[in-house]
């Protein structure tokens, strides 16, 4: 999509055959590994390289899109990863591959770079960790100085409220809640940066998997509140990430 | 259901026929208006007597009930009424029959008997003002003494924490919201009685109507939580002083 | 939340430095145990203790919570948790700890305290029979005196109809039924005390998964019925709990 | 669909050419109005004729419809139809059209044929009354004798009780009931015939529009119980004329 | 609910106490197994002894519950049973015990009584047998003589046409289908009998569950139809044997 | 997206700028309006011209778009127009317009071009029809000959098989029904050729607006069915035209 | 449906019996194995054999369709098949059978006839390929020419339209996605002939198992795009092979 | 929640009564309208003055927050304000008062103060312009300048990737649009700062009022999406302006 104006004068000029220009023009910059089309212009495109979900991925594929990538980029995030899954990577590309199994973030290369500014993610109980994990893993990654909060759910409001400092110089709060999901709106009401909020699918019975918290983060009277998928802490952790990369710029 | 023994005591000394008897244990006690069979032993049955629910209800039926259990109990609550209704009523009836448009409620009789105990109607925003009225309104005309915390929604959390000393000595608390239905969770947290929550339609979008809050409201995370219909300030109230007679009697 | 008077005196006259107050006006009390917030004051707060949801949550987790409440408490109540995970507690707490398999409810300490009052727990059929005895666990180890009519089921009318003795003196009901949940409304109209509503995901096809019943139960036209989520046994009991308190203190 | 043979033996003996033949049996029997196939052929395929869903159709069409209706078979029923349409199809067949205005049932012809049999039309409150009455008025024009229960919700038990003799005879039971739709599982306990239970609108909130009472009487736990469309009075009554012509034949 | 008058009269005659008959109207005719309480007065109020409703329930319960109703109606019917409650019941009771794995029918005592009548059962497609033979097995338990057409999905219409023959003499017609449910408005517009249609969780996708085939029956737009729950075959087997019982009686 | 080659030959031999090269490449070819973005490339692109969906749109913005279009390509196709907005355009672009009211199409410039091909448009009950009508006057618009089959709902199958021998021929049908939606699958299991369905709202109670329809047509058991939006007449329509232009090509 | 005037004359020239014609009339072509019925006659009528969807079918169910349609047809389609089901019908049937694990497409005799026209099948991720196949499979069986373009999914547009040239000369394209289906709509905005949508059940979260991509395509803003089930790859490719057969004929 | 220090420290020195900071402490910053609690803290605590949602608020109670809030502020911004309400406000607080009516914003004080950074709003119909320009005027209300993409809609894929280089230098992108809400995927992959997507009710039929969009975009496969209620321009805009500040602080 980028450098339009360049190939026409190279053409102009006589340095670039039509026929190049037109595949150049066309092609744009992918990995064609037959099974993926790898994004590999995503980085220069979207400032971050494009972004493994693992999970359902057969064996021989994610091994060669892992190989891929990082001869491309020099460092790769996988998310959703199984412990078979980080062997199989590991036997591929050696010890520099790290793997935790809480947020199930699989990486290969230099799991965090040079971490700045601030972003805090909340959770409301110990069953939505994985997911804040997850958020948590994606933004450092991406270079975001994180900090947590976890198990500050609403139904004992003096445990968030004592923390309340901790707010104090982030660019971005992720709050994280399953069952009524009401904490993204009580730190909406708190704070004067965005909150990206995350319903989980914890709870039972007429949460529907996550629905219930997802309508009441989509309904939420405080402003500043923007909702990413279920269970979706990576989705939060990279948006996270992208405002983060604003403020401190 | 009840006098049972009674009756049988009575055929057994012969003071009653079988046929009597057989009548009186089928029959129970309402009056038959052929359009309507007005419950008249709830009043023994379940401590207050049958409030009727006005919207949709013929001209001439209204004034028909309101009349037979005016007349039978001294005072009549209905709710859901319009200010035409209010008029027919009154017309019917005369002066003891009040009306207030806010919480649509028209009381023939007596309003409100001696007020005893304590409860709180508490709601999240001005546009819920209605249904916390009904609910004010009915618990009052069943003999709660109610006092009011509205406009106190989460995403201004000190509001309701102003408040917070009001809670004191409530034997129950009713928390009305609509959206995403916060204030639900976050005041069963605060409070060691029960309360009873009621989701509003108010909102928009994916509030669908009301589904929203109710969902939260189902999925809280507090304790002592329970809910009723959307929009149902009546039945939040009439619950509100079932509870609240349990407390002082 | 409390005790703010007492704390700005204290500063006042010199026993407290302004760095401790505003420390102790922030924090609240709760026992950080890194992966947990547990909420200490809520027994102060709510007459409650914080209760510990087991299910999903990892065994040393687990154990760390169960032992740092039953210090603080000197008994603790689990719900939904696993034979597994009656053994771990057990082998950390010794004896004092009992288990029940079909409420899955778990004990630390003395499983009951001196049962008052009187909550009466229905249920539409055997199939919901897990669910009641949650909420019959749980109303016992809050100090109410409980008693059963299971297998009452509205298709059978008579066998709820012959039972209809129990509910004198009841300060409470709990009604639970899965399929079409009418048990809510049938008992609703049949006593003058609250009726709380626990849809079940007994059924199948049409029920999904309890939804069925909960709408159901939330549209009762029976007056002095709530509702709590879907088999959510526990939830009914402590509301329960609550009510029979205020009735009996 | 009837008639192969003979239409066959016809052309095997000369008596009918191929041609005719053809057309006979592709045909089959209805009228072409150009914006209608009236199914003429129905009375003697399913036992009624065709019956005419009023609301919607255009003043001619209607009009149309019932005029060439009335010719083949000398009554017609409408259901849904508004005072409207009454004048209009009175103008065009005269007095011998009847109108009532809350079933809002339209009768050309001969309203009621000789009753035999008898059902039960039973609903929960006085706003079902329209639905009900559109059942009543339907099973009475295909001939059955019926009475009726109104107001009967399990809300005051005793009500439906008191009348329970009633049934005796019935050779089926329609129950209507909107809000949670428990009268079908309650009377499905007390009959031993086929109970059509049709959920009704009324209500507000959480009902659906009816789909509360819907899933409810779906998951009914009482057994022959079998659901209708919400509000459809007239497919009840129809359905319980065919089965009152079955148990008097 | 019956004999009312009876036992009125032996107060009357001084034949029974007043105690005595207080408890015989109350206490109406059911087995109490602690765990259960078996609807033994079912089979003279509704025509039908109870069944047992056999998945989920523990192996003991089972069992009692079987030889009590074996001891009290000679035979009983028990659906959705595994192979294992075939044993264990089959253990208990001897060789009077018969299993159907297909429909999953466990039956003590003589399985079939004599059949009388007509009903035809039919299925969309062949994922559909195990509902219909539940059908069938159900209605031959209760007398009906059962006929089969299966495999006459509306795709193939002329599967369904070339067997019209059958529905000749039928008292009532089951239509079982998934997906989309066509099959059950395809013979309500063919037959002037009552059809009982029966949605299956067949299909996939957009099905959810058999949602699909429910609402598609619902909204039938043959007259004549009404709708059981999803993948219930016993109940409408039920319900088709009372018709039936009405047609021949 | 057409013609890279060509702009990129010109700019190598020097007959086109650097600039106006990138200009041409990256804006495609719209007319903007302002308000608007006329998507004037679409005939070239897809076949067929943009078509103007008039509800809702403002009076002066519709007459525009209606004017623009026509100086572009002569015709315009205007769907869901009122009478209304037929004044306004006509106003403007003379008596080249011309409105059909049932199926609410607007067109500007000759209606009908050459009709080539056939395609059957089948509705199952007069409801249907303006949905009908829609589809019926979007496919002559884009050069179909079309056939109707109207009021050939499935519950009197005889209508439908008497016309079988219209499908003769055509190249596609359209299965326009509400309620159940059975129709589709009926067709679907005659025909040979693609069968487009089109959903309706037509219905009450438990169609839910048409979802009943659309889930029933898209679980439908048939081959060679594909869906659209509900009521979406004109979808089918110009789908129908696309094929049938394949076919005749 | 065939056929009707050749039995009328035979039977008029007495080359048939009345008898003779009935059956034939009202049989039509189908083969009755007790268990199901094959549709014989829909090669004939609708252009393609009868295909076998294999999940969950009885093995010597299975192994008996197989056989009879193989002898009828010479070649058989099987769909969701298991390598177990491949290894029972190889066993049967001999080397002239075939099955691809990933499609789960188990063919009977010479898998693909001659491939003529042009088709071409998209997907958004490596996830939704199992769908695609299956789709390629089924069209190439139905003697489809197709070409895949793979791995296009919208958030990477420049791998799209980087293939553009891939859709020139194609007679119908197919559209596979997932979590939010936006492919169907950007395809739809670039090809000028029928794009066939499939959603696919891939995603999490909120895409509650494909709803999310159904609603999507349903409500596509493009023109020319038509749905299929969720995962429904076969029936994409059977209505593509039928387009492109009207194509190329 | 701020200047806990303060107050102690004033408390400590004698500079406050123990009284005056226990109701500073607990009261928090807001006007009690009775009616009302205007969040007055809200511009120091979260960067923005409180909004007043106009809708639906009774004539005096809104004319009485705007002059109350424009007081304290100097400027209010109201939304989903009728022309009646902007007579009433400008009536009382003068020409200081402006309203427009596609957006129906209504403003007193200084509509705009300087714009600086740049987001981007884009929408995919011209039908989604309300809600755009309610985005719009939002954002510049808070400072940001703003760029507006209409009428983009990827069925015409060409007018978006025309337009591509407005993107360049935007801090935030608005992503708006109705029926399968594609646009917001689609500009996901092609920039490299946040996006807040806003689903319209925009669409008839299965949009379900919005919910396509809605679950479209939630599950979105494009990275840095996040989401905001249906119709919902005002909240987008807010969320863009606090990451605009961020961006240019």
């Amino acid at each position: 999509m980028t450098g339009t104006k360049e190939i026409l004068e190279k053409v102009s000029s006589g340095q670039m055959s039509v026929e190049d220009a037109e595949k150049a023009l066309k092609s744009g910059s992918y990995a064609d590994l037959g099974f993926a089309k790898l994004d590999l212009g995503r980085s220069t495109r979207s400032g971050c390289a494009e972004v493994v979900f693992c999970e359902g991925k057969a064996d021989d594929h994610l091994v060669a899109i892992f190989k891929r990538l990082y001869e491309e980029e020099g460092r790769v995030l996988g998310t959703r990863a199984s412990e078979e899954q980080y062997r199989l990577v590991g036997d591929a590309l050696g010890d520099r591959v790290t793997y935790d199994p809480i947020s199930r973030i699989l990486i290969a290369g230099n799991p965090g770079s040079e971490e700045i500014g601030k972003i805090v993610v909340c959770c409301g109980g110990t069953a939505d960790v994985p997911v804040a994990e997850e958020a948590v893993e994606t933004a450092r990654f991406f270079g975001c100085k994180v900090e947590k909060m976890y198990d500050v759910g609403v139904s004992g409001l003096h445990r968030l409220l004592s923390k309340i400092d901790m707010f104090e110089g982030a660019n971005c709060v992720i709050a994280i809640a399953g069952m009524e999901g009401a904490l993204a709106s009580v730190i909406g009401g708190l704070v004067s940066v965005p909150v990206i909020a995350v319903p989980t699918s914890v709870g039972y019975g007429a949460n529907f998997e996550g629905l219930s918290a997802l309508l009441s983060m989509i309904n939420s009277c405080a402003n500043g509140v923007a909702v990413v998928n279920i269970n979706n802490g990576y989705g939060a952790g990279y948006l996270a990430a992208q405002i983060n990369r604003l403020a401190v710029k």
